[in-house]
């Protein structure tokens, strides 16, 4: 029998130590663990692991010990030898090899969102990012702060590349999207949500709209020249004309701004906006009354501690969409991390 | 209906995320929310909190949300207005004034631990903890890493009196400790669990042996003046003579140490102790193939990242008695974090 009092503390226990949960997934990761045993021919003991890594033994094997409480592997004796393989969730998200792989998205964790969160109390302190105090770089351009170097924009790149792997489909499918055959992503990066859209709807053309650093990476690391219906335009969508097209998507764009600079971008895309034509909002979004989902809010605060923004309720959405003149919103909750908002001109 | 692959995806994003819902505690205990919030005579709305604590409104609401959905806080709404309060679980073990407070322990997984484990994949490369890469510090003595300043050295004091006012009496209470009139805690630190074992075996007396800088610092800021049968002997466990007892306790201390150095200091202790006498191990036991449970292998990767130990299966630590000259070995299973294992000389 179990107290309410030490339910609490297990709870307590459960929360600080979250942290390490994420950090043995990451190093996991890292490491290369979930790729060799995925290129093995059969399953690895510790040494056979420990000497293909170059890791210590007595760390591997206390770190395949915990991947496997944590369900990342399983691991049967044979002649009193543990041999470790991948379970399923590791075969499907974190072995490279894998459409569905999320190993780039959790380096970024690692790398970059994990430092920024050490800074979080300050964070609630002053409302505002941490890239000053975490990487010693001003936010006063978000991306460039974001974006700090050549490899840390790729990071940004492949995570995203992630994300829409597992999301993207099932976002652009909550609407039915054939009506918009010109689609502009705006922000849309490295053109991962394109190419869902593309390969979804196959009447459609997709010009990604993003800064020339991105357009530029995007074309030299990302492959798209075998889909046609893919073009890419370069340009800062707070200043430079947008291209012409039946339908905006913004993609975790909102998110990372402001609700001045926000308005500001809908009044522009309104602008620009064909007539019967419309915006997709794809964003994490909480709960009318704010408090949850936990897994949004959490990505509430994160923007709070890396860029200038938060996630928004539908209504907030709403709030920012009507004054720049669209109409007819309709909102999808799909039942994932991301969520749909469609709105006309 | 959430298919194999979907509940997969959302266990890694509950992984993923984990460091965040550490960070989520960790800021709220750091700003101050627990204690203010038991402090009012009432619940408070975000914007008596933030004014109250000096942070940002829009940081604080999304933080207190967040504490909501972690039930750390309940919110009630009263003429539209939220309103916020402690829940039981944040009462007992967040707020200041309470026994219970796990403040000190939390502030040092924040701002040590936390830090540690952002270097765990080269931990586990180099089977060896990381201060060096964390903090600049080397850890050739290890106890000059671990107490680095004063600071740091109050704080893993206060953290472990936060542990022991949860454990230290259900584990004390795990043997019948009686028949042991003078008990010696190697490595006894605050004299947190010598408190705790005074107050359960009132014919008891304890000595606390640690090294001088930590003594000194326990009669400075920890009073047990009151105590009358607690006293404390200065002396480094590894080389100085050690105070004869009928009993002595190694609470999370073998943990943080080599099989070779915990051999030389039970042989020590061997050595010391009385006919009749014993020797009480207290830690975190590992499950006898080392596969779990979850919070000991997170512990025991924290000894890789933080000392030069581990946590260990019940048969792991008879291999180190057993050499040493004790026999009559029992082992009990708390249910709690810690167990404790009993050796007679």
């Amino acid at each position: 029998m179990t107290s309410p009092e030490e339910q609490a503390y297990r709870l307590l226990t459960e929360y600080s130590n979250g942290f390490m949960v994420s950090q043995v997934l990451f190093a996991a990761c890292e490491l290369g663990v979930f790729d060799l045993l995925a290129e093995a021919p059969e399953p690895l003991g510790v040494a056979a692991v420990a000497a293909r890594l170059g890791t210590s033994s007595c760390g591997t094997e206390l770190l395949l010990d915990t991947c496997v409480s944590l369900k990342l592997l399983q691991v049967q004796t044979r002649r009193g030898k543990a041999l470790y393989q991948n379970t399923e969730l590791a075969s499907t998200y974190l072995v490279r090899a894998s459409p569905k792989c999320q190993g780039n998205m959790l380096r970024y964790l690692a790398r970059t969102t994990y430092l920024c969160w050490g800074h979080l109390a300050q964070a609630v302190r002053d409302g505002k990012n941490q890239y000053l105090e975490a990487f010693g770089v001003p936010s006063d351009e978000l991306f460039s702060a974001i974006y700090r170097s050549e490899g840390e924009r790729l990071q940004v790149m492949r995570g995203l590349q992630d994300i829409w792997s597992i999301s993207g489909r099932h976002v652009l499918a909550a609407f039915d999207l054939s009506p918009f055959p010109l689609i502009c992503d705006i922000g849309g990066c490295s053109g991962a949500l394109a190419k869902e859209c593309t390969s979804l709807y196959p009447g459609c053309r997709v010009t990604v709209f993003d800064i020339p650093e991105v357009v530029q990476m995007a074309k030299k690391h990302f492959s798209f020249l075998e889909e046609a219906r893919i073009s890419f335009c370069e340009g800062d969508f707070f200043k430079d004309p947008l291209p012409e097209a039946d339908l905006y998507i913004l993609a975790r764009i909102l998110h990372d701004w402001t609700d001045a600079r926000c308005s500001h971008l809908l009044a522009r895309i309104h602008h620009a906006c064909k007539p019967g034509g419309g915006v997709l909002v794809i964003e994490s979004l909480l709960d009318a009354d704010g408090r949850g989902p936990l897994t949004t809010q959490l990505y509430s605060l994160n923007m709070l501690v890396q860029t200038e923004g938060r996630e928004r309720t539908p209504a907030q959405y709403l709030a920012l969409l009507a004054p720049a003149g669209f109409q007819d919103f309709q909102c999808r909750r799909t039942g994932g991390i991301y969520d749909a908002i469609l709105a006309r001109r």
